[in-house]
């Protein structure tokens, strides 16, 4: 078992599970809004044996080069292997792969453990004609690891988790050199021996690896103190199949364009990431989570505003709307006796404030400094800002609470997928001018879209990354299958969770706005790519493609231009389709 | 006359110059370190009826297009327009210009008002096969601006100054929507009206344009607290060959890579950059300069250092080795008599705290904020670190006389050619630990170099942009003519200063730092470039410009692979050359 890996058909480990015990407002919540109760049956993914994966394909002359780069303990055509590598982990991948159904893998899954190891590789695969997709932690909701479109060409996935060594850290120059395959805790652990940190800290962290937030762009929840990954790698080297990308380690130059920029995000398309040298910064002492609560969600939304536009941002600002708020009160866990008095007596000191539970949105930020003196000098001009803006200050509680639970979201959508209701959730971010309406809009299309057909349904929204420009806007919604267990129709359900998901995306786009915040582009936004960043007439990845990567190997299709909406929603079996010609 | 435009043989407008009245100590270091003196007689640039331009090229369609697109006062084959856009403002176009000598200037001149026009005029070049150079303020000192290899096409410069409107403020989201060709001034005049500001704030600013800034990846004085250039965008338009490179005002996106990461820092190679979205900041109501004195320069260096990784940088921090102290001090005015009284008591104060003249190292910082308590929060712990590194406050006269002369560096440049004196500077970054061991070695090479044959010279070296993980290093040196005025041998003062220069890049390339901080790469820097950033098997500009440029008519030759050191040092004149064929 590869360190790090996930179950096959849902997020975390084997072990890991979202748990609703002693959370007493939980199936009420559920109950009320989506229909399904704890006594229920639950629908469970289909047994392994039963699934079926496509066609494996064989490239014989790549496969002796794999014999000849790997020992054999380092590569593999075995179809669990294939299966761990096919899918990434959005609400698409995970509906089919518990219905058995699986519409691509790759036909061979290989685990390099160095640079040169990655070189030889690409090399074969350019020379024989084999597709290469890098497999970091598998962790993506943006369908960046599978392919959509028929292929003749064998596959071949590359896992990097084997690399995942720190080679260096210059204190004085606060970087270290990593390889790419490291995952967040691991990476973290080993700063920590040295009293330093990345803290780059997605949803993701467990299961990620530090290539995997480069290629996609990735933001982390204290990205409003320490920047986003962007902002964090120093350098990097890139195998493509036509040599290195390689950056020199400097803070600026102006010796032409971004070479970092052109492989921060590029999914995989250009190459393997086999290194990054990232900021680190000195561990601080004290971290401090707080709650907030704000009359309305635009009262809180100016709050953050003026909190950025001050300087004085706290490094974490999660801002709930009413009806995120209330979900995250539907989640808190049954309290001690005088825990329940003190909430009781908020609770009336809330009302008696005039606060609408309608309304109320929960705003959570984090403060961190070398003591409690730094945090208080943090602290004290935003909760001015707060209190200016109407807020309530609800004290520690609500923040630890968040700040304990802050991995277990992603495994809410396995548990809720158990009882037929299928969630996910779509992320964007816009400038503060246009981020009420573009709120309003979006939550006006996903209401529309969730009530198209008579099925129970949810929705809510939170920001949690601010900039100067603008912020970040992150929606969550859920709906119950029509029918439920047995009866559940798998593709109907579908087909009516891609109307509703498509409704995200078209609503972005006629607002101007970007199709994903942190999540990547992948398959899943892309249809929508050409409204958003144009070079020339295509994409970056198109203009640059064809000198990086000219036999088109490197995870083909995408950020490409010329994806159209049908093969989003199309829903093909690429490799069967191809394989029966 | 343009608005901004310089003087055709220098820098600045006709009737500025460097003034050395009034600086007593002026004289005396010049004539130590470089043996010149106010009494002997100056070498004025040539008459301007005396220059004689390169061989004019013409394409009758094109020209046929040109005067459809633009009103007769808006294009020029006029040789006084050709001859203010050949060259920009480094040290080997300013002496060449003097002597008389141009290389290289473009066809015709054109200067648009409008996206429109800039688009037609692209259309038109392209079918027609004509070389497209774009032109901001003409201040660049890399030779962005002239082609150095022969070319039998026809050369237009596009002169983007007509393009300076401010077209939108979102003071909500604090960005502003800019035409591309608005000098610094004028931007800042406008926002202020708005009571906003950019900040950057290049030596260059009062003849540089926004989109020079953006296509040279600038740095601002104040970049320790607003950010370089690349900061500051949002959003660009630039009008390719291939179409609009476009991106959308959002804060952050994981859609793919970068594509304003592209196009700033692209030198006019992928097409012309005609609009930016930047931000914007509330301008502030004090700002004060301050200054210390420290035991060495390496002492400077861990203080600021120190400050930059405690989150208390200054806006500026201005820290002088001991030779560029020494002409700080030299460059200083004659004060009143209480001023002359405080200066000297300040000197036995600092000789009785063992300082050494020969090593102490001037700092200069700017503070910023609402209020003087926000610039003393701001203040005190920077001064505090600066104390434990052994610093004296010398309190705000030496700030606020380097605030007062910022503009007049460049200056002095054409002032010592009119003494025979060539000098330049050279910056470069790299990280924290490998600061000090570079400074050593460019102190050396450029020693070395100054010194391999008998003039006169000095050099020098300041930081003043401070990064997480480094600093910038700026070198200033010159040296006297080994025979003056008449007898000067233009062409041997050339070749000793194209070997002194050349020395800069080849140390900086072994110690893997950048070629250039801040002033781009134009051909000055290019022979070093393959040992910067590589993509595959060329420049970030040899992947993309394929795509979006086929025909090379963008800027040619700049920013590609392939240019030898033969061609850095050759002074043909390439259109001459050619045009014999």
């Amino acid at each position: 078992m590869v360190r790090g890996a996930m179950k096959w058909y849902g997020w975390g480990g084997e072990l890991d599970h979202f748990d609703p015990e002693g959370r007493p407002y939980l199936w009420p919540f559920a109950q009320k809004h989506l229909a399904i109760s704890e006594h229920q049956a639950r629908t469970l993914p289909v047994p392994l044996d039963s699934i079926t994966l496509p066609h494996r394909r064989e490239n014989p002359l790549f496969l002796s080069c794999i014999a000849e780069i790997f020992p054999p303990s380092r590569w593999s055509i075995d179809d669990f292997d294939r299966l761990t590598h096919a899918y990434g982990k959005s609400t698409r991948d995970l509906w089919r792969i518990r219905h058995g159904r699986v519409d691509f893998s790759p036909d061979c899954v290989v685990y390099p453990r160095s640079e040169s190891e990655v070189c030889q590789l690409l090399a074969a695969a350019d020379e024989h004609g084999v597709i290469v997709i890098p497999f970091g932690g598998g962790t993506n909701v943006a369908g960046c690891l599978e392919m959509r479109r028929p292929d003749s060409r064998m596959v071949c996935s590359v896992d990097m988790r084997g690399m995942n060594r720190v080679l260096s850290i210059d204190p004085v120059s606060r970087i270290a050199r990593v390889e790419a395959g490291i995952l967040g805790p691991d990476l973290e652990e080993a700063l920590a021996t040295h009293g330093l940190m990345v803290g780059h800290v997605p949803d993701s962290f467990p299961h990620s690896t530090l290539g995997g937030w480069v290629a996609s762009r990735s933001a982390g929840m204290f990205s409003d103190g320490y920047g986003n990954i962007e902002d964090m790698v120093v350098s990097m080297r890139v195998a493509t199949p036509r040599g290195f990308i390689r950056t020199l380690d400097v803070p600026h130059a102006s010796s032409g364009p971004d070479a970092n920029g052109i492989c921060i995000g590029s999914e995989g398309t250009l190459g393997i990431i086999t290194e990054v040298t990232v900021e680190v910064r000195e561990i601080q002492r004290c971290r401090e989570f707080h709650g907030y609560l704000f009359p309305t969600f635009d009262q809180g939304i100016d709050a953050i505003r003026q909190c950025r536009s001050s300087g004085h941002a706290p490094i974490l600002s999660r801002l709930n709307d009413a009806k995120r708020t209330q979900l995250s009160a539907a989640f808190r866990r049954r309290g001690s006796v005088v825990h329940n008095i003190a909430a009781a007596l908020m609770k009336s000191y809330i009302g008696a404030r005039g606060f609408d539970a309608a309304s109320a949105s929960l705003l959570i930020c984090a403060y961190e400094g070398e003591n409690r003196a730094a945090i208080m000098s943090q602290r004290r001009p935003c909760e001015r800002i707060f209190r200016s803006h109407g807020a309530i200050n609800l004290g520690r509680s609500p923040g630890e609470s968040f700040a304990k639970g802050k991995f277990d979201f992603p495994f809410i959508r396995d548990f809720l997928m158990d009882y037929d209701v299928i969630c996910d959730v779509n992320e964007t971010a816009t400038t503060w001018s246009r981020l009420k309406p573009l709120y309003n809009a979006l939550s006006e299309a996903l209401d529309c879209a969730l009530r198209s057909e008579e099925r129970p349904s949810w929705f809510g929204c939170h920001i949690s990354h601010t900039y100067h420009a603008g912020a970040m806007l992150y929606f969550s919604y859920a709906f119950r299958c029509k029918s439920v267990g047995a009866t559940c129709n798998m593709e109907a359900e579908l087909a009516h969770y891609l109307a509703v998901k498509r409704a995200v995306p078209d609503c972005i786009s006629s607002h101007g706005a970007t199709l994903s915040h942190h999540h990547a582009v992948g398959y899943e936004h892309l249809p929508w790519l050409s409204a958003e960043s144009i070079v020339g007439r295509g994409t970056v990845i198109d203009a640059i493609k064809s000198n990086i990567d000219p036999n088109g190997i490197m995870n083909p299709g995408k950020l490409m231009s010329g994806f159209a909406l049908e093969d989003w929603f199309s829903e093909p079996n690429a490799r069967e389709i191809d394989s029966s010609r």
